[in-house]
Order: C-alpha cells, then sequence, then structure tokens
C-alpha cells in the first residue's frame, strides 16, 4: 500500500500523539513524519526514540508541508494553534485532533480555518495515567474505540482516510454528533476523573502520619482510584473547564445518589444497600464481556506472554 | 517444620478463605484442614479442588476437634456463629477472622467466647472483586499489609502462631488498635467502595441506550471503578452497616470537597483545579513506589511471565 499522506504533523507529541505516531511508524502510513511541542523534552525525545522523522522549531515550518495535521495537546491550547497556522495551511490539508471534548473544541477552531483545510475531530478512547513520548506505545489503541464528531463542513473523504490511520492501530471506529459525545464522556470518562481526583485529594489533606497509612494499604481500593487521578493536570483542568454543563449535570445526578446511600447506611437500611450492590456487579459483567476491563498496562503484560507462547 | 496445627477448619471458603488455605496447604501448616461454608457450593467446590482435606456438615462438627478457627465470613454473620460454636470449643483453641471491620466485631463476639478460646482479630489487605473458592488463590496476599487488631485479652502466643500463616502468605504483618484500623479502612477501602457502588449505580440508572454506551466506552476511565463495584454484596453490606461512623465522617469530608470542586468548576477555576490534580498525581507515585499499585490479576500475569522467563 502506498502511504496516505506525504507528510503527518503533530503538533504535540505526548502519550497518545506518540503512541499514534508509532502506529503510522510502523504501517508507513506517512512518507514523513514530523512533530511540534512546546515542550522540547517532548520534542527531543520522539526525535531520539525514532518515533518521528523530524522535528519543527516552530508552529509554522511545523504545518507549512503538512497534508494532515494531527493536534494532540490540551484542548484549551486549540484556538491559540488555530490562529497561529491558519494563514500558512497548505491548500486541502486536513486538520484532526484527539481531544477529549468536542463541542467547544469544534466551536471555537472551525470558524479560525481557511475554507480549504478540512476539520475532522475525533477522540480516541483510550490512555494511561502517564505522560510523554517515553510512556506511548502503538499496543495502546487495540481493542478500544475511536469516535469521530463530524460537523456539517466535514468531508467524508478526509474522515475516511484519517479512519484508516486509526483502524491501522487496531481500533473500532464510530460517529457521533459532538453533543451526544460530550454527554457521554461527562459519565464514561470526566466525573470518574473528578471523583478520583475528589478522593485521593481528600486522602491527601489527612496528616501525614494517616497519609503514609492510607499509601501503604492502597490495595484495599483507594489504589485503583489513583491510577486515574495520576493524570495529566493541565490536560484535564482543560477537559473540566471545556464540557462545564454536561459534567455539572451528571455530578449533580451522582450527588443525589450517593446522598441516598449516606442516608441508607445512616438508618441501617441493608436492604437497599444489597440490592444497588447486586446491580453494579451485573454491569461489571458486561464491561468484561464487552473485552472493555482490561487496563492498557495489563494489555502489554498479555501481549508479551502471548509472544512468547 | 512440623505443622503449626492438627486441624484448621475454616467457617466460609470463599475467595480470602480458599486463598490462604491454599496457602496452608502448600506450606503444610496444618495436619488436617476442614471447611463449613452454608454456601454448599462453596464447600464441594473446595473439596473437589483439593484445598481442603474435609467438609463438615455442620458448624458443631466443624469445630470440635479445631485447634485454629478461621472465620471468613461476612462481618454480621460473626455473632450467630460465635453462640452457636461457643459451647462446642475444644481448650485452648486460636479463633481468628479476616474481616474489614474491627471494633464491632470484637464487641460482638468476644463476650461470647470461652475464657479458654483465645480470639485473634486480624484482616489481610487483599481481594479481588471475585467470590467463591475457584477465584481464590495463593498469590493474592504477596507483598500486602496484614493487620492485627489485638484486645486486651489477646494471646501474643496465640497471634504469633495465626501470624506465621500470614507471613507464609508473602504479607507483611503489623498491629494496631481496631479503632484505628477502622478509621484508616473508612478511607482506603470502604469510602472508595462506596463512591464506586454510587457511580456505577449513577450509570446504570441511564437509558438503556446509553448505559450501552457507558459500557463501550468504559476505558474512559469508568471502569476503574467497576472493578471494585463488582464485590460481594453481602460482605459489602455488612461492612457500611458495621463501621457506620468512620464511613459517614470520611464521606462528609469527601463531600465538601467534592463540592469544592464543583464550584471550582462552575466558576471557571483552573488554578483550583491544576493544583489539586498536580498533588494527587504525587500520590500515585507514593504509591508506585510502595509497589502497592498493582492489582492482584496482573500480579498473577506477572507471575507466570517470570516462571516462564
Amino acid at each position: 500500500m502506498p502511504a496516505l499522506f506525504n507528510q503527518i504533523t503533530f503538533i504535540g507529541i505526548g502519550l497518545i500523539g506518540s503512541s499514534i505516531a508509532r502506529v503510522i511508524k510502523q504501517n508507513k502510513l506517512t512518507d514523513k513524519l514530523v512533530a511540534f511541542d512546546t515542550n522540547t523534552h517532548n520534542n527531543n525525545m520522539a526525535l531520539e526514540l525514532g518515533i518521528i522523522d523530524e522535528k519543527a522549531d516552530n508552529l509554522i515550518d511545523a504545518v507549512k508541508d503538512a497534508d494532515l495535521i494531527m493536534i494532540c495537546t490540551p484542548v484549551k491550547t486549540y484556538k491559540n494553534i488555530a490562529t497561529a497556522i491558519a494563514p500558512h495551511l497548505k491548500e486541502g490539508v486536513i486538520i484532526s485532533d484527539v481531544g477529549s471534548v468536542k463541542s467547544s473544541v469544534i466551536k471555537e477552531i472551525e470558524p479560525l480555518l481557511p475554507p480549504t483545510a478540512h476539520f475532522v475531530p475525533g477522540h480516541p478512547i483510550a490512555g494511561t495515567e502517564k505522560s510523554g513520548p517515553e510512556s506511548g506505545f502503538a499496543e495502546l489503541f487495540t481493542g478500544r474505540w475511536f469516535i469521530f464528531t463530524p460537523t456539517k463542513n466535514t468531508s467524508l473523504e478526509a474522515l475516511d482516510k484519517v479512519s484508516k490511520i486509526w483502524e491501522s492501530a487496531g481500533m473500532q471506529i464510530t460517529k457521533m454528533p459532538a453533543e451526544h459525545h460530550d454527554k457521554i464522556m461527562a459519565a464514561v470518562s470526566h466525573l470518574p476523573h473528578l471523583i478520583a481526583y475528589t478522593i485521593v485529594g481528600t486522602a491527601d489533606d489527612l496528616r501525614d502520619e494517616e497519609l503514609s497509612e492510607v499509601i501503604k494499604y492502597s490495595a484495599g481500593g483507594f489504589r485503583d482510584f489513583t491510577r486515574i487521578a495520576g493524570s495529566d493536570p493541565i490536560m484535564w483542568r482543560d477537559i473540566f473547564l471545556s464540557n462545564k454543563d454536561a459534567i455539572l449535570e451528571v455530578l449533580q445526578r451522582f450527588n443525589e445518589d450517593l446522598i441516598a446511600l449516606q442516608r441508607a447506611i445512616r438508618w441501617d437500611d441493608g436492604e437497599t444497600l444489597e440490592k444497588l450492590f447486586t446491580r453494579t456487579r451485573k454491569i461489571r459483567k458486561e464491561i468484561i464481556d464487552a473485552g472493555q476491563h482490561q487496563p492498557e498496562n495489563e494489555k502489554i503484560l498479555l501481549s508479551q506472554q502471548t509472544k512468547k507462547d
């Protein structure tokens, strides 16, 4: 198969950017792979690891010859990036992204791009709590879902080309309106992160001695929350601020449910507790049946084992 | 080494009971291993899997010749068990347990036991979300902590003997007052489970179509909560009812913190969000440094890999 693109440029080459860049390299989907990251460590490391062919010194050099630009930075940076690159784009360039929030992003950057550029908003539902190109790996996406949230201007042909990249990473592809994406992600990803950050923060407020005990005994359950509460702070700050309405709504529902449970505990209502705990067990089973239960680092272990067998 | 005991009897042979029974068998710590479980499936399965030597038909037959009785049932069953077995105990018998709540348990059963019996309350900080003897495995405890909460009556000699069992399972041993144990566990284990049950329940209340999307995209974060929300319903109902005060107190702190975060989102206070998210990332690192980050199923994968190398 000939390369899909002459030049792909990554703006931001952290965990997600470097992981999909690895897939692109392995499958020879572009003749040339360029990256620009304001974090020079990321830029240098990506080049050193052989994930990219070239690092650019500035945004304009990075994008001017690109056929595909992949924005892999925190969502609140998009506006500045779009403003800076808009006058320097090749005609027919495709601009895609991996941001966890879609409506606000589309609203912000679509009007800034020239009509000859094709914007293809997307979001791979995969990740780990780690950051930086040294933490990325090609298997990150295997078996997970990629969601496109095309706008009324999105070219189907451009979407198909970007889609081939994520398919080659082993992802299942789906499409939905940006608003629906943001609502589902508020429940499935943003609320869990918010809760995890809260509970870990609550523990961090304990006296030093108690905190050291919490860490010692974290296998009791606390540990499960710290994984996602170890995610990139800037990225998540931006997500919460960019999907505010959907998050505040689902948070309200969570609060009501938590208060109901609190009341059941206070009034020794074992029946209510048992009923809920039986329902939630069923959902865990459904997630296992859907093959979505394995953390990414466990997937690596498994794939290494299979290679040995 | 000669066996530590002539007969060890398990009351309850589910995930934890069967896992430590496997360790006892492997290390020949008893001449005879007997179990009784009101769930006849567990009883039969444990015998079939060769985890125990004998299954008893009733509590009295189970305990009458035992030197050590390990109670591995939900904590609200203890009182009935103690009442039933008290008149049938061998002189000098040691009675120990693995319950996640200690103060209420001690208060309930210590007065019911004859003065010739030695009660050694304990709690291994390890587990998975699965239930039943078929889900147990000997490596479950490796590298985790075991907490003894001796009372003023607990014989040190008896505690040392029980301690040898958990040491041989690869656990680190510590001691603390029951009230302190319950307070730490409320933060480290009970609150995380309560929150996980709540968030999974909140999702379960969605329309069927939305719920199926939540399951599909659960790798976005939701998945991490479903593991512990898949834990045994009866066991957890009993824990919440038995450690009510400590749980309600830590829940109050969590609620305050969550409301503060909610407010920060509503008022676009990115600085507060970023500050918290940076603090919580540090805690994740400390848990990794303490070697407590790996889920038990990942430990199995790793140990299988090491065996092959």
